[in-house]
């Protein structure tokens, strides 16, 4: 099944918005074996637009639009299928009822913005929008099942699962493929290239390698087409595992908090934060992930001098002395906040995230961490030339992979962690 | 000037990686009103690389092409270069310099990955990569330029503005545009819309006016593209402000934590935050503001009870029999932050972001806000059927509104408050 995909919206070429559509479309299709073929973007041009739809449905099986469905004036997608298909625009009776029961259940009036939402091209079926008032369209055109669906993701998102791949299922047989994907932190993509090639020299051409980075975790993949790989792929797998040891966090969706929280898991040690240039990121990380309770008692994000002794005990001849960046201020900071909270383990973190706020001896990106136990504090000095959120995520980052490498029970540092280290 | 822009990578088309580029390339062009024409997006396919940078190529002054670039054996942008244009690779010189000067840098050793990166099509001129290995490609070919560009972003960036941009400027001029864009919190894109149709009937054809839903800011765009309509623009914008009045966050970019911080400073108050549910997210994006450190003092992220109690001096009587998602518990939690930071006024939520933890009383999506100073402390209870990341994303948004909007002296709740209320 060949599927090319056509998203539409002033927004995605003015830079305005990021399209995660796309994405979410090719992650749920994957599974099946379904890979887009090509993939347009266009404003909300309806000369465009038309010459797209029918460009794009030519030599392919499907095509799905995403996009202008919205009751603005903006919204041209039913317009632009209904002049390229020759069919034109009229009121959807289960389209209008759709809009009628959406706007009941939230106790809205319809408006005549709204209405429009109802006039799909003749010979449309729609496709039920479980949370939105835009109904998806399914329209055969020139032997191609062009389906269009809402830009919203919260929308597009039930309706590909429960509508649009059963639906596809139902026309196309599902291809075998089979992925597997290693999170990896601490190696550069290059580096791994090398210890790849090396250790590796009878790759296997049945298995596909790629490396993919995704911020800050860099993702090895391994793909198998072919029926009856599951055995090889299997072995492939552990052996990229056992190559890089320690920096592996584990099979992809892996994020570095989830890779510590696993620590915490195996080892059944629970965890506190003290943040101060991170602003609370860490345990936000933390706590996106469901069940973090468990594991993650709280964090304290000791932004002023005076949050940093009053709550976590932090002396205030450290603060005048030393500076709130420095060594003493971020090993006071973490027993601080292990006392306070009587978690096991934990991470601090203090440094200068910038632009404001450097001095000759600590400049923009200095930043002191420290890690582990009340009685085994680590300790670690950066300094990171990056921009303010880069840098936050990148200490973010390092707290959680120095965390879960001292639960690990290895000391060897991420490569980024030695190469920017103030000797 | 029309530009088409060609995206490539297995990582874009396999949905592994969310496509942030071209809306930077879109973004440091609008200021010139240099606007993208198309976008296209393949995999790494050398056969369909080739056909889209001969189709795209044929139509447009400029095809910026990004990604491939990179050491790795997928990285076929050159080699595609090199067998469209009919210019085979050769080794560039200065290409070849650039690797070894930022391998020295690092002090890497060069291995044959990076070396690749050295060969490019007869005739090209290279674009400097400040940060990364690879160097850009500028090549004409059928009276179209084309620009080949590095995919990661840190490298895109400063490539753009100070090599790309200058040198297209040398080529075409760029034309008049001028947007307005006025951050919005509070109202739907629907009732948006019915309010801009009641108030301003005479909206003028010079003015274009879209709306976008970029989460959780809903952003209302004025554009004019004709010379000399700085005033008239200027005009619209400050009737557009009047009509949405306390729900204008500002001018974009405005993040909700940035309109509050505004208000901050323009009362000159200080602000704390005590979160469970949100673990941490509302301190987060507050720090992400550069220069916060001025208004936000700390906060405490005290998602076990024995944090609330004893960091945070919620008593335990109250937890016990009112449970830790309640009003009082609530109330408690953000005087206890009022008084160990000092600071003037806070935001404290706790709830349940489930998936696990939802009660028949107390549902998964449960939560009760507590904003204000401690001597007027106001709650509210929501009960948000949104899955957790979401849910958090939706209670720090509507926090830093409630802040806001007790800041600014107004008591009207924005409309998603008002529809989840718990009566």
């Amino acid at each position: 099944m060949k599927i090319n995909l056509l998203l539409t919206g002033n927004e995605l070429m003015a830079g305005d918005t990021i399209d995660s559509n796309s994405s979410m479309i090719a992650n749920q299709f994957a599974p099946l074996g379904w890979r887009l073929h090509k993939k347009v973007t266009v404003g909300d041009d309806i000369k465009l637009l038309c010459e797209e739809i029918d460009l794009l449905s030519r030599d392919t099986d499907v095509l799905i639009i995403n996009g202008g469905l919205g009751p603005t004036v903006d919204d041209l997608t039913a317009d632009a299928l209904a002049k390229v298909s020759g069919n034109p625009l009229e009121q959807h009776p289960e389209a209008l009822e759709h809009l009628q029961q959406w706007a009941q259940q939230r106790g809205y009036q319809l408006n005549k913005a709204n209405l429009k939402q109802s006039f799909l091209p003749k010979g449309s079926a729609i496709i039920p929008n479980a949370t939105g008032s835009a109904v998806g369209i399914n329209l055969q055109h020139q032997g191609c099942i062009i389906i269009a669906t809402p830009g919203v993701p919260s929308e597009l998102r039930p309706m590909l699962s429960q509508q649009i791949i059963p639906f596809l299922q139902s026309r196309y047989a599902s291809g075998y493929i089979k992925t597997v994907r290693i999170g990896v932190f601490g190696l550069g993509e290059s580096t791994l290239q090398e210890m790849f090639d090396h250790a590796f020299p009878d790759w296997p051409e049945t298995i596909e390698l790629g490396f993919r980075a995704s911020f800050p975790v860099l993702e090895v993949k391994l793909t198998a087409r072919l029926a009856g790989m599951d055995e090889q792929l299997e072995s492939w797998k552990n052996k990229v595992k056992a190559l890089l040891a320690e920096h592996v966090l584990g099979e992809m969706p892996c994020t570095m908090a989830a890779a510590c929280l696993q620590q915490l898991n195996d080892k059944r040690s629970n965890m506190v934060t003290a943040e101060s240039c991170t602003g609370g990121l860490i345990a936000s990380e933390i706590t996106r992930i469901p069940g973090s309770s468990s594991r993650f008692l709280g964090g304290i994000v000791s932004y002023s001098n005076s949050m940093k002794a009053e709550v976590l005990g932090v002396s205030w001849k450290a603060l005048e002395q030393e500076g709130a960046v420095s060594e003493v201020v971020a090993q006071q900071m973490l027993s601080g906040a292990l006392r306070v909270s009587g978690a096991d383990v934990g991470i601090a973190v203090t440094g200068i995230a910038g632009p404001d706020g450097g001095t000759e001896d600590k400049p923009v990106g200095t930043v002191w961490l420290a890690w582990g136990a009340a009685d085994n504090i680590k300790t670690l000095c950066l300094r990171l030339p990056f921009e303010r959120p880069f840098f936050q995520n990148m200490v973010t980052a390092l707290g959680l992979d120095l965390l879960r490498r001292y639960l690990l029970g290895v000391d060897t540092l991420p490569a980024t962690a030695s190469r920017y280290k103030v000797s």
